[in-house]
């Protein structure tokens, strides 16, 4: 099985992973995972990640209920990086919203 | 206009960007911003990132021809991640793949 590089970085073993539904497509979220909860995430099936703001494991929907369920895992060209397609049981934003990424800075597909 | 957080993550000043192929909504690659090579993506509506190994400024498709033209710029909640959606003149990949996410690690959705 072909591994995540977690040392390259010099990001205190931690790499980024994008998070997208399965279904949509859409991108939910980004958050950082080191080799331990990367290999909770294999697992248990639902996304682990490392909270660098909290310095603790962070199982995604523990507190909330809304889990995400992993679907597949893609890992980028040079290994240091994780793409993470999951099934997910509710927003995936702490605000509620369906995905993280809400704010618009521009949009020209909207000016056609 | 949102301002994305350079300084929040403690990472140089850098903050990862999201690529995704605005049509096939498929993630291309992620990048690392500062807050000048921002400066310049929005300037030229051409994707800019600084390369943290050769520590300079990446005009994506300087010398590949494979540039992305910025279509929309979207932050998330917390304003520490760029999702970039672009409309790309050739690979993103320098393997001369379409997208860098190629090497699959599991795939649940071809079991079923």
């Amino acid at each position: 099985m072909l591994k995540p590089d977690f040392e390259k970085n010099g990001q205190d073993g931690l790499i980024p992973a994008v998070v997208t539904d399965v279904d949509s497509k859409e991108v939910l979220m980004l958050a950082y995972m080191n080799a331990e909860s990367y290999q909770k995430t294999l697992a248990t099936g639902e996304t682990w990640f490392w909270s660098r703001s909290r310095q603790e494991f962070w199982h995604k929907g523990a507190t909330s209920g809304n889990t995400q369920r992993v679907e597949s895992i893609t890992l980028d060209c040079d290994a240091d990086t994780l793409l993470i397609a999951v099934k997910p049981a509710g927003p995936a934003c702490h605000t509620g919203a369906r995905t993280c990424f809400f704010n618009t800075v521009l949009d020209k597909t909207k000016e056609k």
